[in-house]
């Protein structure tokens, strides 16, 4: 039931930011409710903060995301920290290094945090077991295992418009067993004390066991979203769409695309949420993405928030919090 | 008459950068008046002033250009904001993201300004058109279309040679259809009042109704400089020097190519201008690239200056300039 | 004896930092003592100094080095320079352009520094014999020639375990015929006083003349280290690996490879050193490596000191230093 116990210090603070599984419901909170406060930085003129000043960050990218890498970029670079961008596929690897050398190395120029985006399930955790005491890594998405800072952006957006976890329905639809993103939503929609959540999804996309994650199994769409107040859809890979494991794109959008007749079938004040980048036609409807349900750019600008909340909080910066 | 309406607010302040077309001549004249005090600042050993500080500025290269994005880039950290270099053929559009999906996405990041350079034209007005109130959008170069920071950096250039434009003969050499720098410059020396614009170069590398610009048609490099005041050298693109347009890189040289002899008979005191980087021995000699009537790298010095006008004015933070 | 004039100034001050040969002894001691108060920058929560606020550097790599990049990046940086990262392979010269067109550009631009990594010997002197007076160019790393702010970093961390030079044994071992490492090593002992130092590896890796260099000469690890204070292991090079001049790495190892056994043929409380990334296995074995004689991260923090060092004197900026 304890977190797992690299991610906190002595005294339960944040060290590193892993996982969201088995972290206690006070720091999701306490997460979210810093977030809230670098919400306001974004409106300024002057959007930074001198909370990591001459820090160092390294964004340590072994799996190439503009996307993410930029919004961890700018979230370290609005709280005044140095940012290094690393491509690790492309420079130390190439000459042979090993990953703990490679890690040792930037260490050893007095790095404070590493932000991590990993093929592999596991890889900063392993990370993390490595650095010295001052250093904190943060996880950019690991293989299929974690990606939790989407997650809090996820239920910083969801707060925002719902603010009773305990009184929600969410759906999460689409290709659940490769997604990194709905493993971690489930843990913090659980944590967070969200009664009814449902995986939707065909029967090839939706790992085995997932009930005993205690969330509700759904194969048909509008069965699975009936009344719910948030319905996250989920990227569909294109690797996944030349595979065995589906139809074509078109037809997948057929049986799970959201579009607006479907969206009926949820609350009417119903919000509708995907990590992006969005493939129209696919997993949604331009009409449902575009419409005034989406809170789909929301939860780009929260994800800046929700990163330097994180950020600040590992090195033990947040007290002073703008 | 009206300048493109996109680009000015509903006080005639410059918002977006786009093209020099149609723009107000106090405009312009108000551009390089602010980058003449720009200049000052690269001289100085701390070259850096706060007029964009916490500003987000990405640059969205869609075609490579590292001489103008490290412009850019330049302009906004003496300006001290904070920059982000995309280069979008490497990410988003990989993914199959639609342009308007990444620019959202970008916008939603609370980014002040992007700065577009783009294979077709007309792309960084349909960014602008998108974009919400307070971001601004500069063109970096769109297709054949605009380059108008280069346009206004070549004009300063002019102006600090040869104030009083009124009285200027200026000749533009070189490949005239492909260039979107020589449309921009037309423009720019249009409204700026120089009476005698000349285009020179073969009938294959001249747009067919270029003379409705209001400007003089040359095929013969002697007669087209004769007299000037100002030569603008065009660089020659590879492309075109193995395509059926033109006859070898040698011959062009023979043909249009700038030697001193030729440049005796420009004005005594005529400047040699160049947008770099040159083709030595194609479009220009060296004796006349390095010589003391060449003004090719104060170009590129007073190219950060106007980037720093154009980039605080476009924000609204001009008032208060260095 | 005098050093290559165009390294100081009339007054003997550093100005470019291309190679060690020939400096002044107390101009070495000089760099040390400020790097010694750098090393103090690095163990504070804000890594920063205000020296070279507003002073633009640019990082100029012909060829790739994502470690040394980043330390010169992250030095530059701490010393509150703004920092241009310019990979020329991919840009200007793929238009076509000269290296001095490009050189003179990026002056143009009124860049402060040039930090020069080229696969040619002498290109940074090529390029120090051309900028303006108040720009400077580091080496780091040339060809064959000369890696001088690896050496200083070599230098640095000896004295601070051997604080007296003139009573030293020194060890260089491997591949000396192609390291600039070595070579540049070799100059700053000689200069600093060392009385022993030697250069061990098999004859095909050993240049012929080496002795002239003062070194004594050794084909037999066992000999070469035997009473040693400081072991260098230089990074064998796959491509030399893959060649007639050497056996196998599994081979080399053997012969060459530093092991526990071995390294108590040197002093007891000898170090032992490499510049990196380490070949695990070639050159050197994971028990020294890691072990408690082994100081090859220290190596890696003091390169950001000593990199701020020579950066600070060469810009005039060292008076007020940290």
């Amino acid at each position: 039931m304890a977190a797992t116990p690299i991610q906190l210090d002595e005294h339960g603070r944040l060290r590193h930011f892993l996982t969201i599984e088995n972290l206690p419901r006070e720091l999701l909170v306490e997460i979210l409710d810093h977030a809230e406060r670098f919400t306001v930085v974004g409106d300024r003129a002057v959007k930074k903060v001198p909370l990591l000043r001459g820090r160092t960050v390294v964004n340590l990218f072994f799996e190439p995301s503009t996307r993410t890498r930029t919004t961890f970029e700018l979230a370290a670079k609005r709280l005044s920290a140095d940012v290094m961008n690393l491509n690790i596929e492309a420079s130390a690897t190439r000459k042979g290094e090993s990953l703990s050398d490679t890690l040792r190395t930037l260490e050893a120029m007095d790095t404070d945090m590493f932000v991590v985006r990993h093929q592999d399930s596991g890889a900063p955790e392993f990370i993390a077991r490595q650095v010295a005491p001052g250093v904190s890594v943060i996880n950019a998405g690991d293989g299929r295992h974690a990606h939790p800072t989407q997650a809090m952006l996820d239920v910083f957006t969801i707060r925002r418009h719902k603010p009773a976890f305990e009184d929600l329905r969410v759906a999460i639809v689409g290709d659940i067993t490769h997604s990194r993103v709905a493993r971690s939503e489930i843990h913090a929609l659980k944590i967070l004390g969200v009664p009814d959540i449902r995986v939707v999804g065909p029967k090839t996309l939706l790992p085995t066991a997932i009930e005993s994650l205690g969330v509700g199994v759904f194969h048909d769409l509008d069965e699975g979203i009936a009344g719910v107040d948030v319905v996250i859809m989920l990227r569909l890979q294109q690797e996944r769409m030349q595979s065995a494991l589906l139809p074509s794109g078109h037809e997948y959008f057929h049986t799970y695309g959201l579009t607006p007749a479907r969206l009926k079938r949820a609350a009417r004040d119903a919000i509708v949420m995907h990590p992006g980048p969005i493939n129209r036609g696919v997993e949604i409807d331009s009409a449902v993405a575009d419409g005034h349900q989406s809170v789909i750019l929301q939860q780009v600008t929260h994800g800046i928030a929700v990163r330097m909340a994180v950020m600040s909080m590992v090195l033990g910066s947040h007290a002073q919090a703008a």
